[in-house]
This record gives structure tokens, C-alpha cells and sequence, in this order.
């Protein structure tokens, strides 16, 4: 284990959250918010101190750096990302209890959106900021932003480990041969598809801080809103404009990328964007029938429908309706799209698309392994054989995701709240939704559940944003032997 | 596909159907149940009937017999014996509604256990003992039935096939080298540890029809009791008995094989066999803590969390007492417990634990492989390599697992009940338990379901019973297409 390069690494982590910290700082001060303001100053003062120490002593770091220290590396990077990140919270006494406002930072982080506050509109507007700038932060991820602005040169090897361990998908593609160019490439269609959606909402008549961070939460897929009522109160069209957005950053990027090189009938080609867009289009469909006594118009329903299904299946959890009012089937189709998710190399979480779409191609192929046992049967993506390494990963990857799902509902059942309620709470989580149904339904929040269940869902929330094995490699011994 | 020899299984099947039929009749008979006994005789004319127009019409079958005749008729066979066998409850009115009767009888065939009746007691006896032996048969399988009778010969390529599709568990072996006489000491056994169940239920002072029925209750891991509240009322003595008797028919019943051949060492080193003890000890032991506060004595507890446990594990589905009532984690552990299932190559449903234990493994491989890329890893079981196709399947069936409960949840989920009834009454139908939570806790039943979503859960009743996979084949257009 190369611990002078993790030190170093995690050391560059805390230095760009010491950076992105400083407009919340900014902002605190020009709203005159004493308390928020030196809350914010404190925070900086430890992360400049430990990350100058970090970085200090792992100076001299060798290269050698393989996949256990990348899969370490992350899972480490993002705990102190959030163990930093809740500091303000805590010290400002806005969230006075520390693992609430640890539950809060990496819901923030993670993209989830789930909180703890039943009052957000108390928020100081510095922390408001910070908390929805963690969605836009978390949700293209750290470690790929340290790519993007580093030099890069030699230490091509691990840069590919990092952004393996971090990004979502079974399969992380390069867009270009350079890894730090793909990166960079990543990060910029993000920041201008992010100030569109901005420029978007404010002309919906937003002010210039609630349209920029109902647009980190949009961009992140994250959901923490700026009202109490997430987007219930405000207008059609910003609700309408952000279902889109949602919708739009559930997008494999590199689709982006692809339409930018002018590469359109590939992207509309591709099968997991089929999958997403038809899964949505069908589900709408569904859900408007099923509620459509519970609105006035035909075009309110569809709005709400649309609205719901979007912010779920990107795994955001904004909500312009009490969903937990919906009938039953409704309901259970809220509870699938949690689990499906949005497209791979995406902002969202969740299974996501194309391995929904991997899982349905290979029981296919063993069916007709079974009905024809002498024909080799091959799973196919986009015309192109699937490897069965990546076909097995996948499989492993269902295994383990129901894993941690039974694990997490054992141990918050403990709490002895109703089965819908616990369910919803650890897909919810580990989704990297937000909101769940019944006691953590839209309209209620996280704060009931008791500290030990809140530590169970923030292991759940970074398992979901970190694809499971970081976290899980966290608690293998074998990890932690090698040397 | 080879109709004709289709054709002649299926007449087998209603044959033998006829035959264990008629026990039923002539108890029907001795207690003067006049009703009962015409509506069993008017079931048994339509059955000779059919089956000898099935038999007569398809005597010059090939022999040519493959992997999906094998699949669509085991699936189509067992649809036949269920709507034939559920006429007698529908003729006699005691099950007005032939939708009801069939549920029933699926139900008993398939070793569910679940009920649509509120008053059991009310039952005639002849209908009462045709209900529960209907568990008898389903339980080892009416193929395997045939297999172990039939004068055996040529056509041991299709015997192979039929046994797979009928047989739980990942990889169907053989005891010895012929099929046929596999069949048969797997029946063997069978019928000598129904004996001494019954004979022990009759030492606990039970009547001789109460003690038949528990035991072919207990011996398909079925469920369905004999009184309104399962077992609850019966003596502890009894509780015990069926409690230890459920357990043993969990277990691969090839173990007793070798426990008879003496390899007694060999049988407890048996992998499945440990997870399946281990989880046992381990939920009572959990579960005893949990519920102590609700019970008078320690041994009362551990009484009722033993019975339950054994109860669920098994997917027998019987119970001593209301674990509706339980708290949070019981419940879940309950849940858990539905799907882990018992052991393959027994008469119990669920995921099975080999299974479990081959989707751990092969977890723990691919985990291992992403930490040290280079070196090729093997997953072992009993020590010895397992075939990459038999994991493949595997993880295939998890995912068919998993397709069926998401889309079975959703089509009930119109009947508008609980989350935790849907997902309950759903896992519960899949995995042959019998009782669910809430609604169709211990103390309810499923009448409360719509005709449409029982037909759901009857088609998940096969589904879990045969393996998914025939009933998936019945439903797929490449089966019926071949010649």
C-alpha cells in the first residue's frame, strides 16, 4: 500500500474543497452573517492546516499505484471530503448535532439530497450555498476535477485507477486517448450545461442564488432544494425547465461529446439512451393515468408525471407533488426507477441503464443457452461484443447491490419504522435519490431516524456515489495488508 | 417441439393425479361428506376422461425430446394438475369462486401455503386431506413421481431434462448413475421421514387426519394447517416436533443418502448444509433477542423464534404465533429469510442457499480480481472448482429473481395495499412461503387480493416453484417456434 501517495492525494482533496469553500465564505460575508461567515473561516483554517501537513509530509511519493490504493484512495478522499465539508454546519449551530450535519454533507456530496432540516429556508444563504454547491462538486466528482486541472505526465496509471474507482458506469470509456484531456473535456460540457440551466431559471424570475443552486442540484443530480417544499411553490415553467435539465444530466456525457464532434445518429443510436428515454416516456404514461384524478388538468399531470419520473430516475429527488399520496402502482414505479437509475457516466446514481440493460441481455443469452445448449451465444452492446469480464462484473455488482440493500434495511429496521418507510429510506440512500416514501417521503425528512441508522445511511449514500466497491474495499483486510 | 410426447407426459401427469385422488374420496366417503364426495367424482371422470383422451391420442411419440419440451412441459404439466385439481373445492361449493379454488390449489402444489380461506376448520375432510397432500406431491415433484415409477429404458435423455426443470437448485446430480432409481431413493426417503413425522405428531396426542395433514404440510414445506391459527394452538410438544421436522426437510435430501451409506463426515463438511445451520442459529438467536419482551419465558421465546425461523427458511410458512406483530428488524430478518430459501435438492423454495453461497463466492472472486488483476481466480465450493456456466446461471437466475418480483410488485401494486403487504404477499407467493406481513400476516389471508392479482401470484407460485424458468418459457415465443 503506497500510503504517501494516498496522503498526498486526499492532502490535494482538502485543497480544492479549501478553494471551493471560499465563495460560501464570500457570500456569508456579503449577506453580513457573522456567525456563518466565521463558521466558514474556522473550517478554512483546518483544511489549509491538515491539507498543508497532508501534503507536506507525502511529498516524496513514489508512482506505484494500483487498483486496491485507487479504490482506498477514493473511499477515503470522499469521507474526509465530507468530514471537512459539515464543519460550518455544525459550527455555525445551524445543524447542532455532528452527525447530522455529517448525514447532511454527504447527502450533499454523494448527490443524494436526503436531509435532515425540516426547515431549509432558515439556512443562512453562505450555507445554503455550500450545500448545494457540494451536489455540483460531488456530482462529476473531485478526483476527476483534479484531473482535468492537473499537469498530468508520468502518473498515467493511477489517474486511470481514480477515475475507474470514481466514475459511474460498468465500463469507463476514454473520450480521447489522453485521460486528463477526457477529464477536462467532461468538466467543461458540465460547467456550460450548468450556466445554461442558471440563465435558464433566472429568466423564470428566480433571484440569481436560488437559480444557481436549484441548478448545482440539477447539474449534480443531488435534490437538495431551496425551499421547504422543494419545487412545489414555484412556476410551471421552472418546474418544467428543471424536469428538463434533470432529464438532460442523466445523459452519458460523452453523448455531449459526440454530438459536439456532430456524431448525431450515433448518440440516438445508442442503446442505453433508448432504454433511458423509453423508460421514462413509458412510466410518465403510467403514472399520469394512474393520478390523473388527483389533478385539475390533463396538462398538470403530465407536468407533475414528467416532473417525478424525471427527478427520480436521474436520482435528483426534487419533487413538485407529495408522491407518497400517489396510489400504489405508482408508487411501486417511483420505487423501480429509484433502483434503475440514470445512464452511465452520468451525474446520476442508481443500477444505472446500460447495466439494467447488460443484466437483461445476458439472462437472455442464458435462456437460449439453455434452450440451445451446443450454439455459443455472445451478449451484444451497440453491435459490438460485450466482454464477459465486464458481463460477470455486472452480475457481481447486482449481487452486491442487494447485499448492501438487505444489510441496510436489517440494520435500520431496528428503528421500527414501517417496511415501506425503511425500504424506501436505504434505496432512497443508496441511490443517491433524496426523498424516500411514507416517514421519509417528500414532504418529511431524515431527522427521525436514530444516529446509528443516519451512520448506516451515510455509508449507503457513499456506497451509491462510489459504485459500492471503494467503500466495501474500506472494511477488507486484505486491502489493507499488501504492501 | 414434440407435441405428441408432450401430449403423453401431461396425460401421465393427470393420471397420476386420478389415482392419488382417490384417498381423498374415500375419506370424503367415510365421513359421509356427501357433497365432497360427488364433486371428487365427478373431478375423477373429467380426469380419466382427459387423461385417456391425452394418453389414447398421443401413443406414437418420437423419442426426440429436448431442453425446452422439457421446460414447457413441466410448466404446462403443473398448470394441468392445478386446474384439475382445485374442481373438487369448486364443484362442492366450499370455494365459490373457481378463481379462489385455483389459487388454492396452486397454492398446495407448489408448497405455498398461502390461503384465500378465513375458516380452514370449516373445510369438509376430505377436501381438508386433498389440500394438504396436494403439498405431498408438489413438494417432491409429480414428474419425479413418474420418473420413479416408470419402467425406465430408452428415454433416459428426455427423464434428464424433465428432472432438471422440476428439481431446485443450481446443478440437479444424480445419486447414482440412473435417473430413474435416483427418483426413486429420493422418493424413498421422502415417504420414511413422513412416517416418522406423522408417527411422532400421533404420540403428541394429534387425530390421525390432523397429524397426516401437518406432516404432508411439513413434509413439502407447504403450510397449509388444519386450524384457523396454523399451529398456535397445537401443544409445545408438537410446535417442537414440526419445528425440527420443517428443518429436516430443508436439508439436500442426497445428504441423507450419504448419511445412509455412512459418509457422516463428508455430510456436515457440506458447505450449503453450514450456511444453512448457520443462518438458522444465527436469526433465532437475533430474533430471540428482539422479541424476549413479548413473550413470558426464555424458552417460550425460543420456542416461537425457532418454529418461525425454521418455519420461513424452509418455506413451509406455518406458525405459532403473530410475527405481524414483531418488531422492525424481526420483520426483516423474516423478509430475508423468504428469499434466502432452503437448500437445493430439498423440497423447499426460495433463492436456495446454495445459491447464496455461490453469489458470495463468486462476489468474493470478481472483488478479488479487480484488487489483483493479473492473477485468474477460481470459485470453490466443497473444494472444488465450480463450472464458470453453473456461476453464470447463477447470477442469471438472480436477475430473472429480481425482474420477477420488481414487475409482479407493480402489477399488484394496483390493488392499492401497503408497501410492506405487496412486497410481502409478492416474496411470499415467489418463494413458496405461504403467509407475508400486514394485510397477509400470519392471521390474514389473500382473499382481499383482486381477481387479476391472484392470477399474479399464482403464475409467481410456479415461477418460484419450477424455477422461473419454465413458466418464463411458456410465456417466450422461440419455444413454441421450434420444430
Amino acid at each position: 500500500m503506497n500510503y504517501k501517495m494516498m496522503g498526498r492525494f486526499i492532502g490535494l482533496i482538502i485543497a480544492v474543497e479549501a478553494v471551493f469553500i471560499l465563495p460560501a465564505l464570500l457570500i456569508s460575508v456579503c449577506y453580513g452573517e457573522t456567525v456563518a461567515a466565521a463558521s466558514f473561516l474556522y473550517t478554512l483554517a483546518i483544511m489549509v492546516l491538515l491539507g498543508g501537513i497532508l501534503l507536506m509530509s507525502c511529498r516524496k511519493a513514489g508512482h506505484i499505484f494500483g487498483a486496491t490504493e485507487g479504490l482506498v484512495c477514493v473511499g477515503l478522499g470522499w469521507m474526509a471530503l465530507s468530514l471537512l465539508g459539515c464543519l460550518p454546519f455544525w459550527f455555525s449551530g445551524e445543524i447542532p448535532h455532528f452527525m447530522d450535519a455529517f448525514f447532511e454533507m454527504v447527502s450533499g456530496f454523494t448527490t443524494t439530497g436526503a436531509s435532515i432540516l425540516s426547515d431549509v429556508e432558515g439556512l443562512s444563504k453562505g450555507l445554503l450555498y455550500w450545500r448545494s454547491f457540494s451536489h455540483w462538486l460531488g456530482g462529476m466528482g473531485v478526483l476527476v476535477f483534479l484531473l482535468a486541472i492537473s499537469p498530468g505526465g508520468k502518473n498515467s496509471g493511477f489517474t486511470m485507477h481514480l477515475l475507474r474507482a470514481e466514475s459511474p458506469g460498468p465500463n469507463v470509456g476514454k473520450l480521447v486517448p489522453k485521460m486528463r484531456q477526457t477529464a477536462l473535456i467532461l468538466y467543461l460540457i458540465y460547467i456550460a450545461l450548468t450556466i445554461i440551466n442558471t440563465i435558464f431559471l433566472l429568466c423564470g424570475g428566480m433571484n440569481w442564488l436560488d437559480a444557481l443552486c436549484t441548478a448545482f442540484g440539477t447539474a449534480g443530480t443531488g435534490g437538495f432544494g431551496v425551499r421547504n417544499d422543494s419545487l412545489a411553490s414555484f412556476s410551471p415553467y421552472i418546474q418544467t425547465v428543471t424536469a428538463v435539465f434533470m432529464l438532460l444530466f442523466g445523459i452519458n456525457f460523452s453523448c455531449y461529446y459526440l454530438l459536439l464532434l456532430g456524431h448525431i445518429r450515433g448518440v440516438f443510436k445508442d442503446e442505453e439512451l433508448r432504454l433511458y428515454l423509453g423508460i421514462i416516456l413509458l412510466c410518465v404514461i403510467a403514472i399520469g393515468f394512474n393520478v390523473h384524478h388527483m389533478y385539475k388538468t390533463g396538462a398538470e399531470t403530465a407536468r407533475h408525471a414528467f416532473f417525478q419520473v424525471s427527478s427520480i430516475i436521474t436520482t435528483t429527488g426534487y419533487s413538485t407533488t407529495d408522491f407518497d399520496l400517489w396510489p400504489g402502482l405508482s408508487k411501486g414505479l417511483i420505487m423501480m426507477l429509484m433502483v434503475v437509475g440514470a445512464c452511465a457516466g452520468s451525474t446520476g446514481g442508481g443500477l444505472k441503464c446500460s447495466r439494467v440493460l447488460l443484466l437483461f441481455k445476458s439472462l437472455r443469452r442464458n435462456i437460449r443457452q439453455v434452450l440451445n445448449p451446443r450454439k455459443v451465444q455472445v451478449v451484444r452492446n451497440n453491435n459490438q461484443v460485450v466482454d464477459e469480464r465486464i458481463l460477470s462484473n455486472t452480475n457481481a455488482y447486482l449481487a452486491a447491490y442487494i447485499i448492501v440493500v438487505i444489510v441496510s434495511y436489517l440494520l435500520i429496521s431496528l428503528d421500527n419504522f414501517s417496511i415501506g418507510t425503511n425500504l424506501s429510506a436505504v434505496l432512497a440512500c443508496f441511490n443517491n435519490i433524496g426523498p424516500g416514501l411514507e416517514q421519509v417521503g417528500p414532504m418529511c425528512n431524515f431527522s427521525g431516524y436514530s444516529d446509528f441508522s443516519k451512520f448506516v445511511l451515510i455509508l449507503d449514500m457513499l456506497a451509491g456515489r462510489l459504485e459500492i466497491f471503494p467503500i466495501l474495499v474500506l472494511f477488507s483486510r486484505s486491502a489493507w495488508k499488501r504492501r
